[in-house]
């Protein structure tokens, strides 16, 4: 009988599911290194499944918009291979502001709703566009994009990057929500003390 | 005035929109090398903006079911940056056969209808589950998966890769629907030749 | 006397053998990433030397063929270093089955006899040819590919991977050496339900 | 005579002196593909030497700074081989404002004078020091980063990069010296509009 | 019937065989980038086929040894695909001079004979062993090594490699094979002028 | 208030600083793994500025130079960044010797004197040059070269890798200040026997 293969291949697989070369799903609580955090040992197909993104982002906020991540950190499955996703929830009126992904290019989908999305680039040309449904728009690596709401209903995307972890740095957060010292600010982006200082009173910043 | 900064960084962006290391949309009638296609030089921003999987694909066939790639050849924006996407509909009783990408991984995301969704792991171990609205699901790269309408009412998901060209590879067309003798399908997979012969003639294979 | 360059150099190799860049030999015991095992600190010529392909593979089994592999889990000093090997004995009428290697490319190199071999491009067109000895033939990542006996004397084969841990799936098990429901199976290949029983019974698949 | 070992070697060497794996110097007039230019095929060691950082750039201007880069559109020797460079000259009080590196990471390196230096992490963490002659500071690829005098007398640093063509997005020409609306940019910026049209006046921005 | 499939699927076959993806034969007269050749549109199995490798090299030289590479540049098919291969004969007495890989790991197989094989780490280590036929032996990347036949019969090795371009500097020819003025090659290496004099003589170098 | 925002997207924040795609400063005392060492979990603006580069190296030995490194061993904050700079002083006739660094390409700055550098090609081909103040210079990986005081006057420099440990493999060193066995040695160099015993003898080897 061909059972007899078994035995002349099984040796290959007598190493833990999370071989090297298949997948490797994070432990969480394990090392991180810069190829992404260790491996688990045991794994179940639930590991590959997330449902975190089914629902949508609480928009009662002033941006009127939630950002839901399944990055490696919230979707332990995806490290070490290449991608993650992300949910974009807009009110009427909501906006992602500007910001980057330091680690990854970025797809978004339109699922529901008009979305206007734009990058800039390092030549400073501005790339922009309303997206209807089922419209896809490709954000490349590293540069300013934004995205807001350009209809008169919510409007709901899903967004792919290139990475486990892209990353992201929402410009304003960057800026006005810690102690960067107002005028350092000032010196580095030339906009007012005035302006520094309403984004900061408003966003938590300090300094 | 700061106008004089302009003079200052502006020989940065003397080059081409088509600047290495920011994009390079694809000339798809250029030269391809291992690394994707050549650049085009003119740049706008619908080559970054794709609509082709705003429409359901045709499920009027056997499968009941259709697969439409957003992949580099169809979506120029995405050379070089690392990710693509498609869109999946399955009919009632719809099934994407068991395929492979050979050059990335995906996540697979349901946005209408149950998808039941697998895949087989080189330790010959599966993982399938029935996934449901706004679910996820990630797939590793070369791995065998498939999937097929687990509900009683049309499913659509969008898959993204971590790949601009992941492939294709569909088993049941890399077997049966080419020249390769049907000898050789038998003496490497076991099939029985009279499965193999039938297979071949509904999928156009031939030898 | 130049001696004294030693000093001057010295605290350059302070660091422990398994230098990050140079080499990182697995500690298969170690925690795996990625990228691979965790290195060894202690490390001797023998970590570099593998002899575990030097006899033959048994082949006294129904496909008469044996594959042995110095992938990294036999073979740790390969870790990190992008390439591994195995070796291929093909009794007369021995078959490596239809198989794919999700995370690397190939190249087989006939040392002994003569064999068949060809793989199945995305495209569905195939690409097969006999093969003596002498000659290699590069299998692009993540293809179906096959080779078997095509003399009439044992064959015998070297492969080499450009991954340390290429990966081995094998499509008869991975279709029916598991628990995959035949179902599913049926569904998803198109194969009929009783060649799906008969191969389940024979490679020890359930459901 | 050992010359003999040279007809058996030789034929290795029969190719350019662009061998694919030893150097690939750009071809500025080439093609581009997303691994960067086409390589030149006549070579000489002039590619691999650049003297445009020799000299001071001009400060004369309202940021009372310079920055001279010796990317792969300057430096062609670079293409391919994962690094560039630049040269920052910053008079009393000059300032290299907010900017990011899409593509690459950065490491600093000041020759004289004293510079204060910063980056903000996606977990918006201010990282920032005064640097004296023979510092050097890594700013991790993507993140936002400025730098400026920080002493009485000019300053001068060369900063490295871990790509060919890092690209350079400097916060206020992305946002202030095209043609994005004035609109948009309140919008996903909640700067006032006062501000980002008084910035747009001295910046040459429209819209 | 399932002919219908075709239907779907066949748009995403209608690009070139030479997907980028699945495979990029080179064009060896077409451009070269940092990624390899540009690819070959008509592609068939000789592509993947390479039979170079079967015959001894010409050993009747004063080293005693031939090395016969099938790199990308013997070999297109290897293009992109991170391998290649290369055949080693060493007469009784052979030897594969001190040489560096710049760009790849390498394993060497010896197939015929014994063969003492070594290299020396950046900590100047030294690693070497005598191998006997099947054995392996893996060299990391960059680093100076060595073989020479350890017995007293002809012996032949198969060397693979992680990269399609791995080159080869050979350190004699590198030192003396050229216009290298001996006065730096003395200044830089501490070996005598007469013995640089010696060895420029036999390898045709000059200066 | 905008403040509301903090709670939309501060879940995003809530791991460790050492996220994975931002930074990964090395723990030194942790694991290495072929991508670096595991990264350190509380960071400060520290570990990203180094200041052991400042101070010239001792050349009061024969080289009559010193070689600083900064790479990951002494400077953890690049860790996985992909680059890293070391510090070259040359006295008046100051020489280091000819070398190669197996995992990453350079570039050389020159800050003070004049320097001539050099590197040969696997092709063999030698290119060399005086450089002054100011100018830089590439050196592809993995290829041998060499760097000497080529004024009247002590020299800087500052050198620049494309990984965080390039490694660095000093001819002299290689062959001569090990156990490497002479006889070995003057088989695979073709140096004569007494110039290995003499090198050996100032440079430490022994066998």
């Amino acid at each position: 009988m061909l059972l007899a293969i078994l035995f002349i291949f099984s040796f290959l697989f007598s190493s833990s599911n999370a071989l090297v070369g298949d997948f490797c799903v994070a432990d969480l609580k394990g090392l991180q290194s810069p190829a992404g955090y260790s491996c688990k040992t045991a794994v179940t197909v639930d590991d590959f499944v997330f449902s975190g993104l089914a629902a949508a982002g609480n928009t009662s906020n002033l941006i009127k918009a939630a950002v839901t991540p399944a990055f490696v950190a919230q979707f332990p499955g995806v490290n070490g291979l290449g991608l993650s996703m992300a949910r974009l929830d807009l009110a009427v009126d909501g906006v992602v502001p500007m910001h980057t992904h330091p680690a990854g290019s970025e797809i978004l989908l339109v699922v529901q709703g008009s979305i206007c999305a734009g990058f800039i680039s390092s030549a400073n040309v501005v790339y922009f566009k309303s997206l209807k449904r089922g419209d896809i728009m490709v954000f490349p690596q590293g540069l300013l994009h934004f995205q807001f709401n350009a209809g008169k209903s919510p409007a709901v995307a899903f967004v792919s990057f290139s990475s486990p972890s892209p990353g992201l740095q929402i410009l304003d957060f960057a800026l006005f929500a810690n102690d960067l010292p107002s005028d350092i600010i000032v010196k580095t982006t030339f906009l007012d003390k005035a302006q520094v200082k309403k984004l900061k009173a408003v966003l938590g910043g300090t300094a």
